[in-house]
């Protein structure tokens, strides 16, 4: 398999996009990624896109993507694992590139999510559950969520203020982030008091339903040494796992064991720990899914990730850097396209290009996506190149 | 890249499966896929489905289906190219194993289509359609096609009785055919005073709605000659190509640019010309896209597809014979499963497995496999070995 690096990246400014449908929300940060590899074409396209047959009744991405693109007659793929669809995406480019099938290759990420009213969205997210024994006897998300933080607090006594300096930290990062959907700051009170969602998590406790996109171009590294205008990372592991989708076969509900096998593979891949990487973009759909995760993820030992979010070992200028973006608390969470604006963010720090929000000189980042309630997994490292 | 090969093979009785949801549907070929195969694991999973979030309100397949299949926590990428996604899973596993990322992967399809009703269906199908320009204007798919039809008859002078000579075909075809979900004889004059759908197309021109899965192996060719259990067929060729979603987009609404294209790919990959083809399967959503779909694969001249069905060159007997599983017509069409269905023809075609629908010898066989009405093409070329 050849090496592959990243030379472009695009996003777009997340929000309620009400004045564009899918296809525009799309195209513009895809050509955007395009402008920045300053290449002239594409051999292939990756989408990642969780339900837009249920959020705007449309499938076929592949096809309408590309043609609005500018880019038919190329191969597109369009891929789903639930909120995890744009680190697949990103996987499966690598993989095509890699493979030596093609050699410059856009992978994307979209979900335009306001084009159903609140309790359609909550039903499309619901499709990321266990169906027959889950979201039919009405569990929802937040739900899920607030079950798994139950059993983090009750096994290593995380307290809800810990849940909160999770939120504070990730909306203070997202100030800095000019695309950002909710770039204010919070407080702990603020936090502490906003209305009650599903106890113990409340509403700043949850990332929003957003309008959003995002792409990223790959090619051969060799290729990018050449080509790149403004820098490229290098792509030095993928890792890909899946589990159980529903809580019920799950042996300790603290546990990411998707993420935990995802990251096993890409540490070995990498020839690194979690000791090695300098910042990281996880998916924290709800604050107890970043402690969850960066647990899984090695940073922290087992029930230490609410402790180490409030001593701000998780901030910018702390020891490991968790979501300098925003992350999905701030940012916001487009769920296609979450996974795809990860590896922009890393790449934008690796090549120093991150503006007001850059960390200092980093040199290996990790993302970490995941779908559901961690039925399925992606974790990519990237270096500087 | 590696040579691959397919080395197992699964499918399951489609039809009306009333006692079954999705991940039953799912696992009983996935499970004889393996056995066929004879491997005791595998190392990753494509699935193709196009919509099982209208369909079922179920997305996550990649962690419902390692999950029920006791496969997890092997990665796995659900994608989706509308009713070409089976033949997209097939590729994106080919690219894989190629790669040498994984050694055994599954590629499987799947949809579950009756758990609504009619209407839902339509309205499901057509996501696969420019929801802004033609699906919220009414246009259905059987609308499309006949919109083709009615032009290719223009244009070509191809008769109605033509049109219905493809579905005689595929039903006689289809009878010999022990999973197909129709395996019953129809005639010409049954076609012609079948009941209306879209002027000219009546019930027996449209395949069905189908509940059904069916699931391939693939490994590295050298693999392959040492484990195949039952036989082997080698991968040759695997053509993909996107086109304009919309008809207003296309210059001639009797081509299908896209399998032309992916045709062109594919047998430039192989080294060989539509006249080395022993056999196809292809994508007859409607007895009008069969006839524009052999023109394309280049087996009969532009405008000569009609003729060539009436005359009997498609049948089972004639000079190319084309789809000998008895087609989506007969055998069914479960949307996401159909392009994997083909590959299964195929291969028991190539390896002489095929029962009494068994072809004379068959050294080397085509699978085109299509989205929408056109918008996105597979096209995979098989040898035996």
């Amino acid at each position: 398999m050849r090496d592959v690096a990243v030379i472009g990246v695009g996003i777009n400014k997340w929000g309620e996009l009400w004045d564009k449908s899918l296809r525009d929300v799309f195209v513009e940060p895809a050509l955007k990624a395009i402008d920045d590899a300053g290449v002239d074409h594409i051999d292939a396209m990756y989408v990642g896109c969780m339900s837009s047959g249920l959020f705007v009744a449309q499938e076929h991405l592949s096809s309408l993507l590309t043609d609005y693109l500018g880019m038919g007659p190329i191969p597109c793929c369009r891929v789903e694992s639930a909120c995890a669809s744009g680190g697949l995406a990103f996987r499966q480019a690598y993989i095509d590139v890699a493979s030596g099938a093609n050699d410059i290759v856009l992978a994307g990420g979209v979900e335009k999510m306001t084009d159903v009213d609140g309790g359609g969205a909550t039903y499309a997210l619901a499709t990321a559950a266990d169906q027959e024994y889950e979201a039919f006897n009405g569990v929802t998300f937040p739900g899920l969520y607030a079950l798994m933080a139950t059993a983090h607090m009750h096994k290593y006594g995380t307290t809800r203020e810990q849940l909160a300096h999770v939120a504070v930290k990730n909306h203070a990062n997202g100030v800095l982030n000019p695309e950002a959907q909710f770039p204010m700051e919070v407080t702990v009170e603020q936090v502490l008091n906003s209305v009650l969602v599903a106890d113990p998590l409340r509403l700043l406790d949850c990332s929003p339903i957003t309008d959003g996109a995002a792409a990223v171009i790959l090619c051969p590294l060799d290729m990018a040494k050449k080509i790149a205008k403004n820098g490229a990372a290098k792509i030095v592991a993928s890792g890909h796992s899946t589990d159980t989708i529903a809580f019920h076969s799950r042996k300790d509900l603290t546990e990411i064991a998707s993420t935990q096998r995802a990251a096993e593979k890409a540490y070995k891949m990498a020839g690194v720990g979690p000791n090695d990487i300098d910042f990281a973009e996880v998916h924290d759909c709800f604050t107890i899914a970043e402690i969850c995760v960066t647990e899984a993820l090695g940073f922290f030992e087992k029930g230490h990730g609410g402790k180490a979010a409030e001593a701000g070992e998780t901030a910018r200028d702390g020891k490991m850097p968790i979501n300098p973006s925003g992350g999905l608390k701030s940012k916001g969470h487009p769920v296609g396209a979450t996974g795809i604006a990860q590896i922009h963010e890393v790449v934008q720090q690796l090549r120093g290009n991150a503006g007001k929000r850059q960390l200092k000189n980093p040199k290996r980042g990790l993302a970490q996506n995941m779908g559901g309630s961690g039925g399925s997994s992606l974790v990519h490292i990237l270096e500087a190149i």
